[in-house]
């Protein structure tokens, strides 16, 4: 056996030459950190300095009995390392040069290798064998910092209301009768109503406070209580009471409004149809004016055109009824009504049928149910008229003329529910996701034979993978839908479209990425996952449906993506098409065409961590979907495939360019929230999410990149070794990551794998 | 405009060639099928065979002006087009260039291009507008010869219990109530075995038929019924039954296998702990032999260190408990021993307690519970002592010297339990796949402006896309798993490490399965879906935990990989492992190294269809995925990390090999299986799923794939666009295809959606 000598200056690099080795994750750009550190090393003579040089050559690195060698002298030392430390790494390297060879100079650049490759202890932790004295959670990061970040700037709304929701009325119960379930959730209700929390977004004269962020502060939060509660104040407030203030004028918000904030007025949306949901212009209920009485006859025609899952429906005393109207023989398209369902005592007025829509997966507590209307006649007034209004001659009116437009007019109010939607859905996941990153905090499964105490399983890599990822895109989403609201609140009008399209994209791969997150959180968490008193199991279910109410996401993520293409001004019919194309070609063309053959084998850490990489990446995609698709349909109509059939035919490419679409949406709008965050340390750990989530999104859709050439092989390579790296820097930060969610302390003691005081 | 003239032998040619180019599908090979017809065309003039053949060029195809003129000739000649026709194209062709010019000789060899080319109606109804006569489902094939194909051996087994599971105790209801739902199942089950199904796998002397398959097959046509039932009869006949037939001996078979397998003595598996799930080794439970009284004494030493999740344990009357041994002060490891735990009156016994585990996502006909055992004393002889007694002087004795290869020998005899999981949970996906599949050949939504009837969601490419590849997997999956119990039926006890590492990878392939294909399904019904009534939603729920118990599927996987590099004999730790990788190069490398060009860009239709390019490609990744991952460990065992580390350290690694593996097991599987089928459309039907199947696996890699060279940029594209036209190929068989998986008509019509006598 070879023997090995060092000089003084030597022996406090090699605890860090055998960490940075082992796992041969040094890149070139990493690679220049290290030597620029030894460069500035006072502490090296010129011997040293050359030794330690010579052992960064990625194709000739240290041989292995060497590095064994440097093993031996490591465990031998007896030096104990401790997680605790402020440098853990550089601590230990200063007190094992110190055990070889007393009285060296100190080397203060190895705090700089240690902070900038941003080496982990769980990175190293083995190598040092029973030496180790890990702790499951770094203190760097503070949740209550993270969530005030992430919040911003609804915060003081969400502190609010979480002190509110710890009223005894709000505490976890779990009603498998959907009867004794549905009454806690109307008290609940009611209670939220009394306060003043249900007329948040209506102006002050009605009660309000015109403030719809902080409304959907709110309704995310309710998520925390129970799914049921977050949907049927969803279903009173947004939809019933938000019909009245979006579609209704002066008439009905003095008659309802105020009744509705306050719940003295229970009502319910009566859109979607037994045969019709995604089409909703396909809806068969009437709603004919007879000139003789000036009344309006609300008609279900068939026996499977009655309104179907209609939340509040068996609760409610009116209700906002969707139907084509009919106006002197002439139909005029979709519009709504307000029809009284229940008197007084709570009785079904004449020519009203409801049935209960029973049991199902979750959302339990809110009762959903079929409305038939049988002739039911209520006076003109009720018909809400703000883009479509009855005169007192008996003739139709609307200023906007096109019924397309009218139709999409008043579909487009209904916007904001969609993103309520979006953030309930995202709530339901960072509980989850709380939930089961703790109980990995707390969870050992199997061990080296060497120790006793087993694992935590959130030390495991696969582990790690699973739960990570979608903690930073929780991040990610919670500012996109933040923002977007913002832009929402804010809108001005004119580019209504442009905003519709966005919300209908981000909806769809939000309430998406809850259902699959909350999915992997029931699996990471095995059979205590399982047991509905740990909640990951209810709030998947509950959470299930929002991938199709407010909007299926197969008919928004085309929606968004037909958005796409319109933003180019296609005709898909007219000759003018032809010149889109052109312009399309000019526009996006050029972009796509010179991808940089350095640019798609570039590896190194400083590109792939860097936003502009991921923003291209994103924008790159959606670019060339959208060129793609619209040759695709060129050709088709050419060809004389009709418009509609042509779209039919591209209908998985108009899936992925939505979803390209969305996905793209969501990291503009991050970005754009992370540029308003300060430069401290916290910040720059949600940047750092934002990059696993970007990576992850990549590594995700690597096959199309491969295809199209954008990477190479090298490149996807190196960016899923980098998502798993990324896990495992986070790692220490996990518990402070999920903290940053915001779940309520009471909602988490709750849950008995989440609490901490109990032990398993 | 410029016009055009055809002669009499060109204009049957028309709507064929407005059909090919319409969708540019034509590879090379399939231009040659066109060209060998046109060529063997008798009605055909010389010219006319030349002006044909110039429009075969890819490169020059039809220009979209005269494309469109044939586009005008079809509609103008009001020629309706009947999809019930045998061969509706050919038979449109002939109509119309009768419409164009009357008396034309016939063109036999239109029928074969209509039939070779695998073209089907909705690749080219809405072509000819408004002349179609659209038909939902074609009746070319049988759902019952495909059952009986799929069922293979054990079709007549299915048809005897499917007709016994007609009995009025079988029906459906929806149970909320946990009490009620565990009284239903708990006299369900007593029926079934009453009517000796529950013993159907032992030996005849205690009353079974030593049929294992026949169990399987009972054992999975119970997700049918109820997912509460196929659980609860798996834990009483194949876990604890089956515990006490595989472990123990005859005298333990003497006293109680009859009684287990008649229920008249009910019985849990008390293997998993609250602290260790996976880690069955790390339990702590003891049971400690006392010689004084020749009993064992079975002990919970911690209050977390109680049995959990155990099935029965609210009815069970004895218990199979898992326990460390300890004879003489000496820990021989994890062994079962019987523990009575009520009395005749169904009170516990001494020393034995029980918390119900409450109320889980599904399955809450099962009565799950925790159990503690307080100093409960058993005789000697209720050790099941197959593979380690205690003799009557007191001492520990075994066959098996080495203690892993024993503890490892004890659970492989669960192996069929495992099989058993993973054949409900695919029954569950199957269930859940008919169901979607019916509703979708129903529901309809949207429509072309032209026309008043909306379109069957079933024609939408991106719903065919989202069911029919799970519908191709479930017919694979159903044959590899039939396959593999017949290997374990069969087992002579020489090769049981790689069955049961084969049982493992595809447990949790077929677990995870059907779980995310439920998922889907719930999705593809809507609002519909959510429905408890429609039985998805609660198949969900039920399979969801299948993907946990019986083997976390994380663990499994990893099982199964690691089998994967000891068949390569590689002992990890032992200085042989660079003759392993010697051996590992010479065995795999080789097969690696050389991809030919041609190969990886081979696009044809013939080439992409041969199931030897999918075995091809499922072997290679099975052998690289070996080959790398052996030469990271190697690397990192070079370096000092020890074994147990180094491993953890190739985790997600690990994970994509037992992935890879089982997938290629399944797949060879099948193809075994397909061997075996005649020669008649419907094994062909059966072949052409097992395409669809692999493109599809093969397509959700495509990454791995384009990164190891293995397949280049225009095959990836060309592997996608292929799995969406196998969809369409295969929409028109929808129907026959999931009545092929032969649910009972009885099942189904207790679902409102899947019922085909309901109008929606």
């Amino acid at each position: 056996m070879q023997t090995y000598s060092y000089s003084q200056g030597i022996y406090p690099y090699l605890p860090v030459f055998y960490v940075i080795w082992s796992d041969d994750l040094l890149s070139a750009s990493e690679i220049a950190v290290v030597k620029k550190a030894i460069a500035a090393d006072p502490g090296l003579s010129h011997e040293e300095r050359n030794r330690l040089l010579g052992w960064l050559d990625r194709d000739s690195p240290p041989d292995a009995e060497e590095f064994r060698h440097w093993n031996h002298l490591i465990v031998r030392s007896g030096v104990t390392y401790r997680e605790d430390a402020d440098y853990p790494l550089s601590e230990f390297a200063a007190a094992f040069a110190e055990s070889q060879a007393p009285g060296g100079s100190p080397h203060p650049v190895l705090r700089d290798i240690e902070v900038n490759l941003g080496i982990q202890p769980n990175h190293y932790r083995h190598l040092f064998g029973q030496n180790a004295v890990p702790v499951a959670v770094a203190s760097e990061f503070q949740g209550e910092v993270l969530a005030e970040m992430g919040l911003r700037p609804h915060y003081p709304d969400y502190l609010t209301c979480r002190e509110f929701l710890q009223a005894p009325v709000f505490e976890q119960h779990l009603e498998r009768d959907k009867e004794a379930h549905r009454q806690r959730v109307l008290q609940q209700l009611k209670r939220l109503a009394a306060e003043g929390y249900g007329a948040l977004a209506y102006p002050p004269e009605y009660g309000g406070k015109n403030d719809m962020p902080a409304y959907a502060t709110l309704f995310e939060n309710l998520m925390f209580i129970d799914g049921s509660l977050c949907v049927k104040f969803g279903v009173q407030f947004g939809l019933f009471g938000g019909s009245i203030q979006k579609l209704g004028t002066k008439r009905h918000w003095e008659a309802y409004l105020k009744d509705a904030g306050t719940a003295k007025l229970l009502g319910c949306f009566a859109m979607t149809e037994t045969r019709h949901g995604s089409n909703v212009r396909g809806i068969r209920t009437t709603a004919t004016y007879v000139k003789e009485s000036d009344e309006l006859v609300v008609h279900t025609p068939g026996p499977d055109d009655n309104k179907e899952y209609i939340g509040n429906a068996l609760h409610a005393q009116m209700a906002t009824v969707f139907a084509q109207l009919i106006v002197d023989g002439e139909n005029q398209g979709v519009h709504a009504v307000l029809v009284p369902m229940r008197d007084g005592s709570g009785e079904l007025l004449p020519g009203i049928r409801v049935e209960d829509n029973g049991y199902k997966m979750g959302l339990n507590g809110v009762d959903n149910g079929k409305i038939w209307f049988n002739q039911v006649r209520v006076p003109r007034g009720n018909l809400l008229d703000r883009y479509g209004s009855i005169t007192e001659s008996g003739s139709y009116h609307s200023d906007i003329k096109n019924p397309n437009k009218r139709f999409f007019t008043m579909l487009g109010t209904l916007v904001g529910g969609r993103i309520c939607v979006a953030r309930g859905a995202l709530a339901g996941a960072r509980f989850g996701l709380s939930i089961a990153v703790r109980y990995a905090l707390r969870r050992r499964q199997f061990n080296d034979a060497a120790r006793v105490q087993e694992d935590l399983i959130m030390d495991y890599p696969s582990h790690q993978v699973r739960l990570l990822p979608a903690v930073a895109s929780s991040y990610v989403y919670q500012a996109a839908l933040t923002r977007l609201l913002k832009s929402y609140d804010g809108a001005d009008g004119t580019d209504t479209r442009q905003l519709e399209a966005g919300v209908a994209g981000l909806k769809a791969l939000v309430t998406e990425f809850a259902d699959r997150t909350l999915q992997e959180c029931r699996e990471a968490c095995g059979g205590k996952g399982y047991l509905l008193e740990n909640r990951i199991g209810q709030l998947k279910n509950d959470v299930d449906i929002f991938t199709t109410f407010e909007g299926d996401n197969t008919v928004l993520l085309q929606l968004a993506a037909k958005s796409r293409l319109t933003d180019f001004r296609a005709e898909f019919n007219s000759d003018d098409f032809f010149g889109v194309l052109r312009l399309l070609g000019t526009q996006i063309g050029k972009r796509l065409s010179a991808i940089n053959p350095a640019y798609t084998n570039k590896t190194d850490r400083e590109h792939l961590y860097n936003p502009a990489f991921h923003l291209h990446a994103l924008t790159y995609r959606t670019d060339r979907l959208t060129y793609t698709l619209a040759l695709r349909i060129r050709d088709y109509i050419k060809k004389g495939v009709p418009a509609y059939q042509a779209f039919l035919k591209v209908q998985t490419h108009l899936l992925a360019l939505g979803r390209a679409y969305a996905a793209l949406l969501a990291f503009e709008l991050f970005l754009e929230h992370t540029e308003d965050l300060s430069d401290d340390p916290h910040a720059d750990l949600i940047r750092k999410l934002g990059t696993l989530h970007a990576l992850s999104e990549i590594r995700a859709d690597a096959a199309w990149y491969l295809e199209q050439g954008y990477i190479g092989k090298r490149k996807s390579k190196a960016i899923r070794s980098r998502v798993e790296r990324l896990c495992t820097e986070l790692r220490p930060h996990a518990r402070a990551l999920v903290d940053g969610f915001g779940i309520p302390p009471t909602r988490l003691s709750e849950v008995p794998i989440a609490d901490q005081s109990g032990s398993l």
